[in-house]
């Protein structure tokens, strides 16, 4: 079920956060983060800008926000949530103490613990990103005092899996914007000219370059950025599916071009189109509408209740037909269909459900997941891939394309 | 003494990183990263798109980067290290078996130490960023197999202090970039005309939201990015130093607005400016002078073998001079001058040299720094702040402002 709109992001999943924890054994949430921007953190306290700092959600009891630096007293204020100030933990004692960072730090969380009522013997359920040395080290000194540690990343990716209304909503507007950029993308490919096999645009050779400053300045004015970059992969490049592709690298006719976008307001879009100036070889328009049909049939059965890999099975069953290798029919494969059926996005790029075969509960679509279907296939030795990728919330009326862009290889006919 | 620049990042500092080894009591690094833009591991990679990964460097032996998607393999090799790979770490073989992720990550581990000579009982420095939950728990396996760990962040600070030539290019080009924004954040504010005290252009009010879009598009069409934020406060936001501002707050003549802007390519850059359209209230004014005042002692103390101590205590001395609180005649005063003097600049915002009394050797500055300089004075009650920042590199043949612009709160008169 979506979580209830009417209540503030903690609030509306502090059950659900409750129930996870009892299942999970563990009696309270740790959240250790290098930034409030962090995908553990992010959904509780909302767009703040804090660096170091932490959130502790007691089981039964109210959840506390703490941060390190007093400068930054009016933006942990914005959160909503109770504080724990550098001076409620006694910041400035161990600055002036000069303890290394993982000794203050260690100090700092047994005083928050302490002030929360998170007693030594406790479990918790650690989550957030920060430090690996500056971690183990913490994390250490806290089981010398009695505490004992779970991790807690994939708890809270259960806890967030479907999507607040403002959540939603703001995910709608970074895929908007996507959908501008990837449109912008097909204008230039649309409007340059081919000589000796190059294109040509602007009295310049067409680079990938060119296409990212397009998709960069579009997604600026609408306030996004692109933390994990972008993949702009023309020819061979693109038969690596996780190749970005490099800047320098100039576009020709007759070959395939994959454009996948993932830019991040406060929350993640992903969209992937291919395409083709040009008349397409055979293969390469074959491949496009298997991929095509792949991706229709995965729209067709992208409900709540499905399970992500049942959707995965049929895509391999679907191209295994049109006689590509396929995960399924040949494991480890690199030519053919060679990844999963898609992924949830929200706060991270990849997120809950799950298209694993060995996923539990979170291979579930639920009401309220956005989720991506992006079948592809590729050729390493032919020189070319193809992938189609859709972003879909599944909202209790039906899904939603949030990116319902043309599929066509042509950027002409866009 | 700063790297040599004929050789590749990781082999430039193979001395440097051997010396902290030993000096830590460590037989290998390990870095942790959720990505290989990590600041950890990014100087020794490159520019390269991978996700989950690692990178092992013994003492006496040759460096390996680990990945654990096979399409990322052609980014992996991008980074020009000796690679180890899923199939070397078997990663399919545990994603099979359905085991955790902390599980999983812990038998690549060992068995990516196993092909780099780094055998049980080694002692690792650890670094890199990655999920807390996930490194508690597999940190612990380790710990049972044998292997001990000690906090290596700080010690890849110290290895990376001194910029290589190409780092530093890099730099050159973002704080290039950052000065564009900023002269277009002053020709707004410029243009901008003051109806009741607030300002007006292009026939709308003027708000902080206009100017964080002229600065977005500016830096985007230079392919940065702004990673964490930046900050345009006005008024009673900028008394605050870490408060980032309201896109909504209309902004107003006479008033302060202070324009903090850290920018990131491969690295960041860092600079502030403050600006009063119309003249400014005399307390402004007069804080202003003793800022820039104070910026200008700063550039000409800030050279290699200086304390950055010391030139804080300067500091200090010459606001506590003019009147005003600072940290050292007033320890947690959050009126007058409230914080450090500057700090390294590279992969990460905050780095080395440390500006801090309790700094080690990592206090020092030393050729091939970057730092940052930026006295500032703030009056909550009165509801202003005043912040100058520049970022200025050390090289051998003298600092060189990276950041030159004009001082000036009155736009106009840039």
């Amino acid at each position: 079920m979506a979580p209830d709109a009417r209540l503030s992001p903690l609030a509306a999943r502090a059950g659900e956060l409750e129930r996870s924890l009892a299942a999970a054994g563990c009696d309270a949430l740790l959240v250790l983060a290098s930034t409030a921007r962090d995908p553990d953190l992010a959904p509780f306290v909302g767009p703040v800008h804090v660096h170091g700092s932490f959130l502790i959600a007691p089981r039964r009891g109210e959840a506390a926000f703490g941060f390190l630096s007093p400068m930054e007293r009016d933006e942990a204020a914005a959160s909503g949530l109770r504080l724990l100030t550098p001076a409620a933990l006694d910041v400035a004692r161990w600055a002036r103490q000069g303890e290394p960072e993982d000794v203050m730090l260690a100090n700092v969380l047994e005083r928050a613990m302490l002030l929360t009522g998170v007693a030594p013997g406790m479990r918790l359920a650690l989550a957030g990103h920060a430090g690996a040395g500056l971690v183990q080290a913490v994390c250490a000194r806290l089981v010398d005092s009695g505490w004992t540690f779970a991790p807690g990343h994939h708890l809270l990716l259960s806890v967030r899996k479907a999507k607040t209304a403002s959540e939603l909503e703001e995910m709608r507007r970074v895929a908007q914007a996507t959908c501008e950029a990837m449109r912008a993308v097909a204008a230039l490919l649309a409007a340059a000219m081919e000589l000796d096999g190059e294109l040509w645009l602007e009295g310049e050779r067409l680079c990938a370059g060119r296409l990212r400053r397009e998709v960069a300045s579009t997604l600026a004015a609408h306030g996004l950025e692109q933390p994990e970059g972008n993949i702009v992969a023309a020819g061979a490049d693109g038969a690596v599916p996780h190749t970005s592709g490099r800047d320098a690298r100039i576009l020709r006719a007759r070959e395939a071009l994959v454009v996948d976008l993932y830019p991040k307001g406060a929350l993640f879009a992903d969209c992937t189109r291919t395409f083709c100036v040009g008349t397409p070889p055979p293969v390469l328009a074959g491949a496009h509408a298997a991929v095509a049909d792949a991706l229709a049939a995965a729209h067709a059965a992208a409900l709540p209740g499905q399970r992500g890999w049942a959707m995965q099975e049929a895509a391999c069953a679907r191209l295994a037909a049109q006689g590509w290798p396929t995960p399924i029919t040949q494991p480890g494969t690199t030519r053919g269909y060679v990844h999963g059926l898609g992924h949830g996005v929200g706060f991270e790029l990849h997120e809950y459900p799950s298209f694993r075969r060995h996923a539990g509960a979170e291979g579930l679509l639920g009401v309220g997941d956005v989720i991506t279907l992006e079948p592809g296939l590729y050729d390493p030795e032919a020189g070319f891939g193809v992938r189609l990728e859709d972003l879909v919330a599944l909202g209790g009326e039906g899904p939603e394309n949030l990116t319902p862009l043309p599929h066509a290889l042509d950027p002409r006919a866009w």
